[in-house]
């Protein structure tokens, strides 16, 4: 019973119209990308749900695209998250270390708890899936935008 | 120390000379593309593991390719499987269901424990990320193989 409400809730928050018993599609067709939020983000980005968290897989499931020079603020994970580079190339920057260069067809995992940022290069788009571990009803603990100083750094 | 352990093993199986601290980076070109197994798979299918299970993700992250008329033997997921379509355009379908059309940017969440089969159409290239979720050590049950009544009915 609990399952089939989770599921139920599952279909709700992507408004698909299927519901088989076993499977569940969700359509290209059927989700809506959105503008990212000013306060979390820098720059153009669209983020696009793919997929909720459900008991089985515990994560979000979403497609980011950063336009060139776009990226994340600083901001971290408490389980972990996995990118999957879809499209262009990037930089990903863990505080206190060298930014470094993904292209599509990387895959990058970050651990839990570390203070990083993705996003575009200053040049090119990047785009990824992104798998966020859900902990305690969270998978992400934002914090300060990463300057242009910091971005081109 | 039970967690660089575990870091070690995935850079190992990866075969990635990379080892950050808190981000890991799976190149695409370093990983390696393999022939599936004729005993789980019909036809030309290429299996590219793209990230190991660890403890925080709890899923394998591999890469399928299903030439036309390929496809996988019927199974199971113990925790569930989620597919992401990447490019193409293929066939599910749920012991005793229809069959069911998908295609690229489609994602396929089959819940744990039913039995199925995916794989591309009998003229069609289908490629999925699939992510498959761990459970005592395990994230797949194989059965017999699809017949090609089965795969056109």
């Amino acid at each position: 019973m609990k399952k089939t409400i989770a599921i139920a809730a599952t279909l709700s928050a992507l408004g698909s119209p299927v519901a088989a018993e076993g499977i569940i599609i969700s359509e290209n067709s059927s989700r809506k990308s959105m503008l990212a939020s000013k306060e979390q983000f820098t720059g153009t980005v669209f983020v696009e749900p793919m997929f909720d968290a459900n008991e089985q897989n515990g994560h979000s499931t979403g497609l980011v695209t950063f336009t060139p020079g776009a990226r994340t603020a600083w901001h971290s994970h408490p389980r972990g998250q996995l990118l999957i580079i879809t499209e262009g190339a990037g930089w990903v920057q863990e505080d206190g270390a060298e930014k470094r260069n993904v292209k599509a067809g990387d895959v990058v995992w970050f651990a839990p708890g570390i203070r990083h940022w993705h996003g575009a290069t200053d040049t090119t788009l990047m785009r990824h899936i992104a798998l966020s571990y859900m902990e305690n009803g969270t998978n992400v603990a934002w914090s300060d935008q990463v300057t242009d100083e910091q971005f081109l750094d």
